[in-house]
């Protein structure tokens, strides 16, 4: 297993969950919010469901930016936002970075640090709703293999937790949630 | 059968019926509306169909739009609209949204809540008709095992009804309708 | 056959006629049109000779909209029109809708009625020629069954009405014409 | 063959030659012009090389229009130009109907209307060159069976003309140029 | 071989040196620039490298136009500048009429006319180099059979005239260069 | 081995390294900047993963050039910025120039000069992380063969040097890079 990871802070950096041919893995999420004109921009070779959950993403911000500690209201017309998905040449598809995009928009927009021992994983609706994903098992492994010991997970995914071998699941803490505002209390910096 | 929904509102979120693959189900469309330029947002991995159906609702609303309560008679230059079909990665497609789409709209541009514990299915045209759409059998028998217990349906699709098996079908209460006008009745909170 | 249709009048709500692979039927045509900034809408699943059809029709009540009624003769600045061929997923194609369509667009800009009664086939060009079409035959007897006993059809198709059955063809008015001007005077309320 | 033609004018509709599977036929263009913002519209199923034909021929008439009648030396910004090529169901393709194209723009442009027993054929550049084309003997067959009894051929094609036949040829009027301005001299009304 | 070619100059026309499946040939660039707000249109049946190799050419004269006589330094705002390759129905594409666009493009922005019995070929870099490109004897052999006696070539294309037989080179003159600076030192009336 | 190169500065000229079916190579970038509106334009003949590449480079630049000597904060407003990767023929892809692209864009927009006596290869991110990229072995050989004795490398590669063949690898530099700070200390001009 990776080296334990520390609990520091970053702006705009999000640790997501990924699930993939070869296994579980972190995928990150990188923001940055510029002066501008209201564009989003998306690269890391990403399909139209990531595209579309982004979009999802943005708007339910936009909605209800305020409670989140965004002062700008009207940010999406005064800010270009450019989200990035290292590694740029590995496609990238579905609608489980969800709540991972969702925070990172809040990050750079309102400041916010974001914890980075700390991964997460979950479909976004415009209102809030977090919903199931799949890969639960592969995704908690592979977090755990690079050091992650705390993960953020749907609440509808909370019987898939059984399936993880209990080496990996003993070590881990696991937060089940059903709205984004459960995400907010746990990655951000106090 | 799921446990039998009670007759909450919500503002934004309505409850249509699919026919998937695997048997009927509810199809749930959720909208937001923001300050912006009236633009229309789409996602939830819609097909060309459903897209269409969907700004053909919008038209609708923009025409008749004072008649079910819309203040903002120019909310086409005032207004952003995004409308998200959950779950994101399942391909949806048809016209058979249509009312519910055109409700989801009227409910975020005048406030008023919808009922929650009724789902619905029918092809809106840009003049209002509510048009035939195939499936009620299945649809119904979905909506029936999440709960549901009262139905809208195209009143060309009467004769289908007959076809619901009668351990169903005395659950449910049916309304047929000809025009949006009739919908707008049943749906909304007074 | 269908019970024969009343001498009424809508605003924009016109009978074409269609030919398909079942046999011939009537094809509405739903228009709208509201406040805007001059953009032509256009749903219902159509194939590009039909939106090109459109254009077309479009042109030609822009060159000519005074002569038909439109007092607005910047329309195409200050209006959006919306163009809806239900059912909404019944690919549409080709261009014998050209006359449908420009008397729709007249209407809805005008506000003049136009028959119930009545259904129409013919290809229009920007300068209001009317010109031949394909499924005469299919085209006048779908017409009948659903109860139509007039119908508008292209100087060019007059030898084509010989090979309608006479059961058909014995209860039903032709009006053959040449260029738009022709159609008009058949088809709006006085 | 068929009934000679009048010497009449008209604005706007312009005869060309075209080339088809069936044999050679004329093809007939139409424009209109109405206050816009510069929008050049093209309709009846088109190919790319016509497409880009009919720019070619705009950029030639913003550049040299004022030599032909046109007043208005910035069209391009307060004319919208709408050119059909009926009929719009056949697919069309190719650059022969350069100057056609041409001709039909300076005609809405300058007022002057243009002969309809007269056709013509070839590709034009934007310096007004006027290049060689196909078909040249099937063109004007077609061309005579319609009554046409005069046509312009590029220089380029002279040799061509031996191939018809003679009871064609010796009806025939034929005109050949190397650049527009020889086909200006030849089709506008005084 | 073609009759030789006399020293004229025109603005606008500019001759490169194509290679087709049936050997090398000349192929013109015709150029033309009009009041407008910075589009660049290109016809004449271009695949996407020689579009780009267009828009190359546009920046290095948009960055160093005033090198080469261009007194309008923001012409990129105010001229339209349409670029066609005769003969339109012919599919066009590669690098290496790089240095022959280039020059038409100056031509036509700075009024100076350009040598009609020289041909040229070579790839251009934003920053003005000139590239080697294939088909050196095809293209030159080419040139010299429609009366062409002297050519622009890339010196990194130098060693390729050896394969060039005797007969045609020792009637040629060949100039070759490493950057654009030298072109324009060979091609424009004095 | 090629020539080796002089310690000579140029700006908007920057030295990638590219790994092609025939063994590495340098990829020279070609910028430059000009007056404008924002344009980032991109010729060559690049895949997707590059175009998105270059829009990581383009957004880490807007949000940290001020580190850079770039003194226009707003330059995504007022500069038009062309990248070209000459030979335009040929088709490039893949993220590993990003360190590349990110160096010719800082060197347009700060007129600093670049070293050309050296080249470099590695992946960007939009937080101006360094990372990875294939093929290491092969560019390195590829650039000593063209006379490169110094290369920039990602420090998560240091391991594949290894693989260079000992009669190159002891010409060489090598300098390991975390992020994009430390590639900025190694190629601009004091
Ligand atoms: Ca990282
Ligand atoms: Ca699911
Ligand atoms: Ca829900
Ligand atoms: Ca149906
Ligand atoms: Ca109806
Ligand atoms: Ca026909
Ligand atoms: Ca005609
Ligand atoms: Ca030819
Ligand atoms: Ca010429
Ligand atoms: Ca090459
Ligand atoms: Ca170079
Ligand atoms: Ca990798």
């Amino acid at each position: 297993p990776g080296k334990m990871r520390e609990k520091e802070y970053k702006v705009g950096v999000v640790n997501g969950l990924a699930w993939t041919a070869v296994g579980g893995t972190t995928l990150e999420v990188q923001g940055v919010s510029m002066p501008g004109k209201g564009k989003l921009s998306l690269t890391g070779t990403l399909g139209n469901v990531m595209k579309e959950s982004a979009h999802v993403a943005y708007t339910f911000v936009r909605a209800k930016g305020q409670d989140f500690g965004i002062e700008e209201a009207d940010f999406n017309e005064k800010k270009d936002i450019h989200l990035h998905f290292p590694e740029g040449a590995t496609p990238k598809d579905g609608p489980s970075a969800g709540i991972t995009i969702t925070t990172t928009i809040i990050s750079i927009l309102s400041g916010r640090g974001v914890r980075q021992d700390l991964a997460m994983t979950g479909e976004i609706t415009i209102t809030g709703e977090v919903l199931a994903v799949g890969g639960i098992k592969e995704k908690v492994i592979g977090a755990h293999r690079v050091g992650i010991r705390e993960v953020i997970l749907p609440a509808e995914n909370e019987s898939d937790v059984s399936e993880i071998p209990s080496e990996v699941s003993k070590d881990m803490k696991f937060n089940f949630v059903k709205n984004y505002e459960e995400v907010e209390k746990l990655v951000f910096e106090k």
